[in-house]
């Protein structure tokens, strides 16, 4: 299984999701400061030329969500989503899309400054996807209860992000909920790989909002 | 198994998966003119107070994508999903996911008029979405080939919103997807129940951008 990867990108979400499952795996590097992701051969694996992307044999998949549900779902038996007929399966997906059709477009669209549009837009505006996401963790400790999933990688990596490019404020529910991620193993292994990979390649360290959030995430 | 649902909403996605699959269904009306969609009980099913949203059994699911791909998944008999083990899962989750992450969050950057910002947010910018829907049509007629499948439905249906909001103009490859589409039997079945009930409910007609993009998508 083969990651397509570079250090402080959005790539660190499947590398997370792969530590926490402690499955074998290789990074393939695509430097995107090179401009490898506009390589044809790395068109044909994702025409957005973006990271993450996975390869697993002949199975191609790209999209942050989608790659951590295929591999969820690919490696039961790690528990980091729920199966097909469990009727906990409509949340869990629902919280997978959650993150890209809602947090991420909301966050965006603060970062610009643009007006939004509560009614129209599919995320409604950054106030209601916070509430969504305490609303799901005042059962907790995660999105799902007691399982952690896929789904909190995905959600609680973003809000870091939003942390530390001040579009929330860290504190409450939500600065619980993304600590108590940050502090799992699986996180802190592939933390590691990420700081050691990015110094390897000689990039800067990863300091504030513009290289968090601007500079280098594909 | 129940659909909230109301009229002339991104609703109609789910009804026409249903419509396709020709499963027993009830729909279940939440009246967002009149602010159904804040009332407890339906913020229970989902927190975002949006549509659509759907009950099967203890089942509960919202988010467009996670609806269309739980009932993929929930009815593969139809033919409207990938399989977990099929190599060709991993394209159509990442088309799954497609619509809600990238799609719909460059379509909003459009009508607000915000810059975007290709490097650091998912969706790179109207332009690589349009290109990277048309790599995949190449081979065609459907996304994942000579398959139509759940993922055709969540992006035709908000292409042709594009299409009568002016935000893509209505021509080539995408013009072609999207009537091919919109003339297939389960479509034509759905877009009738939407009209009729909208006509039942003395909703305004369906006219311009106005209501399809700004007014009554919730």
């Amino acid at each position: 299984m083969k990651l397509y990867y570079w250090p402080k990108t959005r790539a660190f979400r499947a590398l997370w999701m792969l530590e926490e499952m402690r499955v074998p795996y290789q990074l393939e590097f695509v430097n995107i400061r090179a401009g490898a992701q506009n390589d044809p051969n790395f068109c044909r694996v994702n025409p957005m030329s973006k990271l993450p992307a996975l390869e697993d044999g002949s199975v191609r998949v790209a999209e942050s969500g989608a790659v951590l549900l295929y591999l969820a779902d690919r490696y039961p038996e790690c528990g980091l989503g729920v199966p097909l007929h469990d009727p906990a399966r409509g949340r869990f997906l629902q919280w997978m899309f959650f993150t890209g059709s809602c947090l991420e477009p909301a966050m965006a669209e603060r970062v610009t400054g643009a007006p939004g549009n509560t009614v129209s837009f599919g995320w409604g505006d950054l106030g209601r996807v916070e509430h969504a996401i305490e609303s799901a963790l005042e059962e907790g400790p995660w999105l799902l209860g007691d399982q952690f999933t896929a789904a909190d990688i995905l959600a609680a990596s973003t809000l870091q992000i939003a942390f530390i490019a001040k579009l929330i404020e860290p504190q409450g529910v939500l600065f619980d909920y993304v600590e108590r991620s940050l502090a799992r193993e699986g996180h802190e292994r592939a933390s590691a790989i990420d700081h050691r990979e990015a110094e390897r390649l000689a990039l800067k360290p990863h300091v504030g909002v513009a290289h968090g959030a601007e500079e280098s995430r594909p």
